[in-house]
């Protein structure tokens, strides 16, 4: 069965091999199933980027998308997660992409159920697509890992994309780094304080605040966490030549990062959006093929052939 | 024009011609309106399995699917249903499904509306594709109904599942009796003991028990319930050889049913939701047809010729 | 960048052409783009007609139609109207229609967002495609609009309809007049009270009104506004032979128009909602065939043929 659950799952190989597959889509490749094939994707978070990126992945490869309304579905007389997706699957769903506030939601579905789980992120756990996203802009960018300076800023312990891309980045062969409040990190992390990390790093990827959250807790104001912690105009002139600014959004304009900098030249935040679609097409394909078949179509297969 | 609101509308003939149709398309078989279709699904309480599954049907017939959340609808904004329907009708909508809160809510539409409409679920009236999914069903299973005794066990008076069945099943020649607590019937209830019931019985359909409900009107707690009225493991051991078990799902686990017995053997819960899209398949096309015509695919055509 | 934001934005010849296109695809007309096409309806209230209306345009012009809610979107997380456009279009949407509640909500993305934004209503601002859809209603039945007078009654003020179309349809030689409760109105409005307007009007535009807010502010009942200010069965009996009745719905019944008028032979009302598919296509293939091109098909381009 090819869930797609974690990155630690996915062997470097393998995240290579769905790179080039995205890259392939980006290029305008063209792969559909054998047979009508159904997807639907099982929300119970908000989300707009991941859940309208699936969509549109979905049906550039030609699926059917069945729309699940978690706010309007049996969720709500009690039933389980296990039986919706039995559900689904009984219905001839093909494939189920899932994003839940519970850590590890998948533990309980994937003995019982016989149909690809594709995780859309889970409680502050994982979040593969996003890091395979993230993986493909800055493989684009450097055409490498090894020798890379990633740094990432702000709160790891409540990001569900900070520990995936880190694991998988070192496995790649890239340095990791982590910036951001200190008293957010504990001995163990390879802490840099944020003016080192932002002059050093090739990948300056700023992560989400959850502000309401943090207020509360640390005292932090966003103004002062954006002066202390977040990319200002001041920081990004101390970037090195040819290095990026991440972010995988929703942005907090002027908390993490200084709003006019979401657009600028250094900024791939919303090439990660469009990488996103290319990677999820990839990941489909493997959670398809492998089921049902499917095949190049020929206009694409011509121009490839011309291409050689 | 070819509603589909209460089981009582259809004669014996036309059920059997209904699950044959459904027995095709499990088959494979494939049938496309003659021009681009439009439905849309209007469900004012939550569901998963019907409102997916006639989404999966949709499809699989090749309609466009308008999508209607009834939470974001101008039924907010005071619309009564007959406008609501009467718009979508406008607008080039060819049949709705819609599920309600309100008994026979198709009353006050049935006249003035020009589209077919598909009942999915009238307040604690009727809610015939699930009996036709039922029928399918048992036909397979046992070929017949004349001769059969099908027990049905819980809240029959607020089962808009179990009113229908008992009238269908008897129509068809079987027998009916029905179990639960027994202060829920009255005197004309055909009413056994749940072990009897269990025991004699070529199917015990279990309902879902609202439980929130009952427990504040009778006291009886879940494991109550379960021990008193609910197929346990030890009343499973009862069973006939050869009968099966039944529930139109969700399940309550261990409250109707023991958790392990809704994908043992005798259970026909998941294969009643694979029938459930066969049959949406089945009265969509009986109310397509009728309007705007269509036609079985060449591919299919020539299958059936094969098999002759 | 063919946005439709307001009426005030199209010239009289480009209204007349987009009617014109509105019934050619009323007769059939097919018209698809020349690639995949994605749009997204981005509804931050509630609407049945409109949305449903555009998607079923949308269908017809074989697009992909990408789901949002706006309830489980990252609006949720304070994502800004601007950032969510930005992210559709990074996924490869290429139009968007937004209904929003701030009034003017496209000044800010007008300049930064590079995919046409077809405005599907704006706070108590504009709705084009309504606007566009009564004059096809309108131009259909008269078949000009120079000499006409058209009477609009209601709530003016807060209405995003009265405003475009009384602008647009000055513009295009009708007369306009409005009425309702005088205190609505200010000393510049061309008032005439209400029954006058409807014995001389050609066009009755009734209006609907926001009941909870004007019985607060005002103390006038429903009953009261209806005899008062409403079409009643006795105001209707003094309409000119030959004039029309127009809502744009949803109606309150009753309370602006008597029930029984809502479907007699005057009324244009589903005509209108009929009306409104068309001229979305007519403003969709405007917005995309700008930018990706499009192509009328055969079987409509011989009837075309054959036609003449």
């Amino acid at each position: 069965m090819k869930h797609l659950l974690t990155m630690a799952d996915l062997q470097p190989e393998e995240i290579h091999t769905l790179i080039d597959e995205a890259e392939g889509f980006s290029k305008g490749a063209i792969w559909t199933p054998l047979r009508q094939a159904f997807v639907s994707n099982l929300f119970f978070e908000p989300s707009t980027r991941t859940k309208c990126s699936f969509e549109v992945a979905e049906r550039k490869l030609g699926l059917e998308v069945i729309q699940f309304e978690a706010s309007a579905s049996s969720a709500l007389k009690g039933e389980t997660l296990y039986d919706t997706v039995r559900t689904l699957e009984s219905i001839g769903v093909d494939a189920v992409i899932i994003r839940h506030p519970a850590d590890q939601y998948y533990d309980e579905l994937i003995e019982g159920c016989r149909i690809p789980i594709l995780n859309g992120g889970d409680g502050c756990g994982h979040h593969p697509t996003q890091s395979l996203l993230d993986l493909m802009t800055i493989r684009q960018e450097f055409g490498r890992f090894a020798g890379l300076k990633v740094a990432i800023v702000g709160d790891i312990r409540h990001s569900r994309v900070a520990h995936s891309n880190a694991v998988a980045l070192k496995k790649l062969g890239a340095e990791v780094v982590f910036s951001g409040p200190q008293e957010w990190f504990d001995e163990n992390t390879n802490y840099e304080p944020i003016d080192r990390a932002v002059k050093t790093a090739d990948v300056v990827m700023l992560l989400r605040i959850q502000h309401e959250r943090h207020e509360r807790h640390s005292g932090i104001s966003k103004e002062d966490y954006h002066r202390e912690y977040g990319l200002t105009l001041e920081r990004e002139k101390l970037m090195k030549p040819g290095s990026i600014i991440m972010h995988p959004a929703p942005v907090n304009r002027d908390v993490e990062i200084a709003s006019i900098l979401v657009e600028s030249d250094r900024s791939r935040i919303f090439k990660q959006m469009e990488n996103g679609v290319y990677v999820r097409m990839a990941v489909l394909k493997r959670a398809l093929a492998h089921k049902i078949g499917g095949r190049y179509h020929e206009a694409f297969a011509e121009k490839r052939a011309v291409a050689r």
